[in-house]
């Protein structure tokens, strides 16, 4: 880390300053210049507060010279992790298909939606069955009951499921989901992180609203601190100024991620865009970028053709969808 | 609520989602122009998934006559609330003073700040004891033992106190504190909204990084619905590209807020502005807005002079802008 | 248009405002509902503003039926519009690569490039002489003699140039430009779009920094309605909170805008991200998304390595690039 | 300015950037650390590309020690210019109100305003004739005709004008012009900038849609590096994700800016939050900031009550706006 003081500083200030750093055991090398004296602080700086450092009158700027994370940093770990979900692998070359329904609704239709996903290359299904939903007027989810239902459609499919966790107090109804994922809500949850981080289960971690991605990393740190190695992070759209889009994908996020970490990254395109007709070409775009995996909202409701709009698509856009996402995978193999 | 339909949607379309929406026990008006249809939703609309609506296939947008909140809505509740926390009021007319140290260190420290913020006017100490941190290796607070401290302050000065929840299964350990706070990370951790609501303690609900202001008002509903009506709104700073600044203080969310809503608002100068030089302009312009109470965080630390250039300000400084604020209020009465 | 009237707007507040609306040559059906009374405006509204009418005391809303855009707009011309530059074609199945370094900065440096450009594939030569610089103290680009170094390379490869103009009176210098590039920060330089709309040149036309896909399209606008049908668009990223890229690339730009309008949509890779090392795999994601064409900057500075990181990429990392995208065109077509 | 190199940078590659860096007539100082390598650039940096550097492949991150603006620059000037316009003057304790509409419409609106803002304290009349709008089929103002309006109006009230240059090619008609307005659409139409830059005249330079406070500040450097000291910035609202308002209006701009620069700040609450039910709070909030002044659109329509919604205010409105501004301004005196 590096301290940048202002000009001005007294030696006195600078003796003062320096005395404070040692005490938290770290060594600081002086380099006095012309226009300015520059501090490197070496040891292990994780535990320095760089806003109250960057505050102090005499500096004039904080910079970090290695990354505040460890575990999740690629420097540490150069190979690529890999992520293994009963038969399916995430990273590391191994690509999944997460598909399924926002919401699980009933015993047919989630294991008719398990069937045709399956069928078209998912690996894995995902479902909620507790749901954050802004108004409390708004439909919370099937909670336990959609649990169950979502087991059974693992027993009848062999699919791997994944689904929301939201609350520290419903881990033990999750022992038998297979990976969990923590909404872009939570992922400053830090309390919840550090729940999950002291299972073993694989996590899928949305990117939140308006996270930077080192915020990201900051979090998927918190989960592998506890002793998890098992994250996968997910880009899902961020919060800007745009509102065609319901949030706008930040596909850049999946060479970013790569080049800092070692984890596997999966990209949704559905929240990310909130719009059926956008998702194919934004999964085959995240496929070309590199994303590890894609995360697909998938409905199939024949007696309600009215949802054919929601940010869902069918079983066979899917198919549709799955097949590009495999040419387009070859093509930049 | 008012559903707009696409040129071109058939009879038997439009028909067909008039039956669907009957189902949800709504009455529906259906105006038929020369371009377009209209479909009038009458009834309990705040159960209606406005997302899911406006991405059928037929419909070309959505739009909500009413508000989607009810209980904090000012329509129906055309009074300022007024929440009481000791002998302090917030709302109505009543304006509050929150101050206190980000963090509780020792029993010195906050009492001397509890000590010399209330001299200086303020009516209720705030100090963090369990605190959200983006680092796990970060001092993440003294936690039980902070509590404890606040409240040998609070036995000390008499002032009530408000700290941060971050837990639900804290939620016993916080029985004597006067007002909890539900910090910006966790204004969409839904669970935890609840149960603040199941309790009758004035909440202190800060604005999320990138909420927008409906989504506050959704969460103070969160609250209000589980049967608390001391709810206390917090503008804090929102997340933009602007990096001079740690957040921006949007401070047109307190005449906005005084529309839609009778609760409080409070803001926060400190965390919206990250830099103690900025804090006492913003503390005025906040008193100038028509806000109902002022956040601000005061350290006093002689013996580490280091700090003072940090987002907290000293009790001289505290005072003067005590002093300020009265005297705009006073000009805007 | 629909106008939503707020309730407890009068009988006489509504005939008024009919009556305003009537004068502005527009139809008013009026759709009387319980809750709300609906005005539904026809013929042509492009010129009604909608912040006045919605900022109106009695009204709730203002929503427009149909988009505000004409002549860029795919519902009044459904076919992919195909813009020619030299023997290069954008649009309607006809993907160009745009690539040449940031500024032309020596005759040698840009007929180098451009052959390598031409070799690695690209159609088209960019490269900057009027530059757009934060800073008035920046190299302002080598102006005049700038274009007649991109002469040069035309005239020794054969290829179209494109190049950026940034103020009105230079357009005389741009005669024999192929392709005029308005810039990010002249998006709505209303004046200027007017003034290349007067030419018939093909113009590609940059989203600003911070403008909604809606506010390109109406730029796009001005120059069409002027009578210049040659519109390229391009998405270069945008400024959002998050600061590991330069800016965030909005890749479902390039659907939206599909589905929009009939204009050939380009994406740059190398300023939405601001590394060379994002630029290949962003390039990669853009072919997926369907764009019509990439921009990406290529220098050649064999005396100076020093440039190697920048956002440039070397002719050799563009023939890679190249090679992989026409690869990913194979596999979506 | 420093530059942090990457670790494993060698000595060769070090050597061969300081070599680069000295053509460029700089000093450079090395400091080599444990961990890192610094490099202090000593000299004019104001012509570096910062971008450029931070780029290389062997450099981690560059930082400014000293501000890129020299001329705005507080600490080359440490005391507030004073901006005179007739007998107004703004800045250095010296307040200005200015006031008009958004749009000339006519002789009588003109004079009638005019008129009633300088009878409720208005020193400065503001009124467009160019008018910049996002739809070419929209009103783009009465242009010249305006401007002789404006002159009228200044002849009959004795107000000095101020009104919007959106074309170089219009700067002669702007001769009795007092106060050049450049809009936020033109804060880096930076050729437009160098020609104002060459007039003595009073230049209101308005904050971007989504420009940083130092991009802010490095457009009014382009005017006073080409001789002239007469610049007034403007915040008048950032572009974020809030959508009940036209925009986030950024009060921290003002402390911000005063500590930055010697230039005075006025704000403009009517642009900011686009509703006339929020300006005089924030009108409010701006005075109590510190602004150097307040820009509010007022209009007197008596015929057509219809407007009374919009983002302007009545004159009556005015008057009490201005009496509240005056309170406080004692108040914080």
């Amino acid at each position: 880390m590096i301290a940048i003081l202002k000009q001005g500083t007294t030696p006195e200030q600078t003796q003062h300053l320096v005395d404070w750093l040692k005490r938290m055991n770290l060594d600081v090398h002086i380099s006095q210049g012309q226009e300015v004296t520059i501090l490197g602080l070496i040891g292990d700086t994780s535990k320095v507060d760089m806003e109250l450092l960057g505050s102090l009158d005499i500096v004039e700027s904080v910079k970090r010279v290695s990354e505040p994370f460890k575990q999740v940093n690629r420097n540490f770990h150069p190979k690529d992790s890999i992520v293994e979900i009963g038969n399916a692998k995430i990273g590391g070359g191994y690509f999944s298909m997460i598909a399924g329904p926002c919401s699980v609704e009933s015993e047919d239709q989630i294991i008719e939606v398990a069937q045709a996903v399956k069928d078209a290359g998912a690996t894995i299904l995902r479902g909620g069955a507790f749901k954050p939903r802004t108004s409390p007027y708004a439909f919370q989810g099937m909670g336990e009951d959609g649990l169950r239902l979502l087991f059974q459609a693992k027993k009848a499919t062999g699919l791997p499921i994944c689904t929301e966790l939201m609350n520290i107090v419903h881990l033990d109804l999750f022992a038998d989901v297979d990976v969990i994922q923590i909404g872009a809500r939570n992922m400053q949850n830090f309390d919840l992180l550090k729940e999950v981080g002291k299972t073993k289960k694989p996590i899928l971690l949305k990117r939140g609203l308006a996270n930077t991605l080192q915020e990201l990393l900051m979090s998927a740190e918190y989960i592998m601190s506890e002793g998890n190695p098992n994250v996968i992070l997910c880009e899902r759209g961020i919060r800007t100024y745009e509102t065609y889009t319901r949030n706008t994908l930040d596909l850049s996020a999946v060479p970013v991620l790569h080049e800092l970490t070692h984890l596997p990254v999966v990209v949704d395109p559905s929240h990310a865009t909130g719009k059926a007709s956008l998702v194919p070409s934004m999964a085959a775009a995240a496929a070309a970028s590199g994303a590890d995996g894609i995360m697909v909202e998938v409905h199939n409701n024949p007696s309600c053709a009215l949802c054919d709009g929601a940010q869902s698509i069918t079983p066979d856009q899917f198919a549709d969808l799955s097949h590009r996402v495999q040419l387009i995978r070859e093509a930049i193999r």
